[in-house]
């Protein structure tokens, strides 16, 4: 894995984000590494992220598919690009479409693998397929389709100084 | 719109969902109604769920269509078997499948109204579709696949007594 994960990278001011921003402090701050050409994210889901007793809350299995699929897409349009995550200019994704497929309920207590894989880089558009794994089974399957934010939307934000209103 | 929302007829030991479950407190609590053949739930996002700065968390937008989906397929379950949601036994609903398209970027600040459409029941399975609007626009729409919880295993559910670790 490497030192610094990619959420690290971000410009300050899209680092609020409730999944993956390192300044919500509030959220779930995940973290993604490279591995090979996968991506993985260690989360440990809190007591009370549950659907019924003893079971992981799927919406929080959607978050980690969106926010982990959002961060290897950056990733990979640096790599694509032959540069690194702390040059310039910043590349940023948002969703697009999110789907996410329960193959079984995943288990509360055990710390959760989210491990992506980049299925295409086109254009302005990534795909990434993604599963969670528990205790050495896989649980979940998603696929994220992401699009690169505009430059100039990443130049607006970045140059905000007011911190979000909650933060 | 009815008085008593669907999550509010769920067994106890089936609402300590962080989406929808009335018993976590940590959670989002959302309620859900029928307002002629479609549901409906207002959401207000709390101040720090957020993307970026002035826009919705695309997780929370999922999570919402998640539990506002399997909400609706319980309540058109009942509908199905003519009985109202306090007559035994209690029928519920887990996610087998979630798939999210983001239009358009959420803003927050706005109460948001999730609308969901029953489009089929056929058997255990219930497929939902749902959109969420945002000052009079759609800006996300989503699908579930839910699939009804095994007797057995709501029985097993509700004769718990014990409170989960959280809460």
């Amino acid at each position: 894995m490497s030192e610094k994960a990619f959420q690290d990278y971000y410009p300050d001011q899209m680092s609020y984000c409730y999944g993956c921003g390192r300044l919500n402090e509030y959220g779930l701050q995940i973290k993604s590494f490279w591995e090979g050409d996968e991506t993985v994210c260690i989360f440990q889901p809190r007591s009370y992220h549950i659907a019924v007793p003893g079971y992981v809350y799927g919406g929080l299995l959607a978050s980690l598919i969106d926010c982990h699929g959002t961060g290897t897409a950056a990733a990979a349009a640096y790599r694509a690009e032959g540069r690194s995550m702390d040059s310039e200019p910043p590349l940023r994704f948002l969703t697009a479409s999110l789907h996410v497929d329960y193959l079984k309920p995943t288990p509360l207590g055990v710390p959760l693998e989210v491990r992506g894989n980049v299925q295409e880089v086109k254009g302005r558009k990534v795909m990434i397929t993604a599963s969670i794994i528990a205790d050495g089974e896989i649980t979940v399957r998603g696929e994220v389709v992401a699009v690169q934010v505009p430059e100039v939307m990443v130049e607006q934000l970045i140059h905000k100084t007011d911190k979000p209103a909650c933060i």
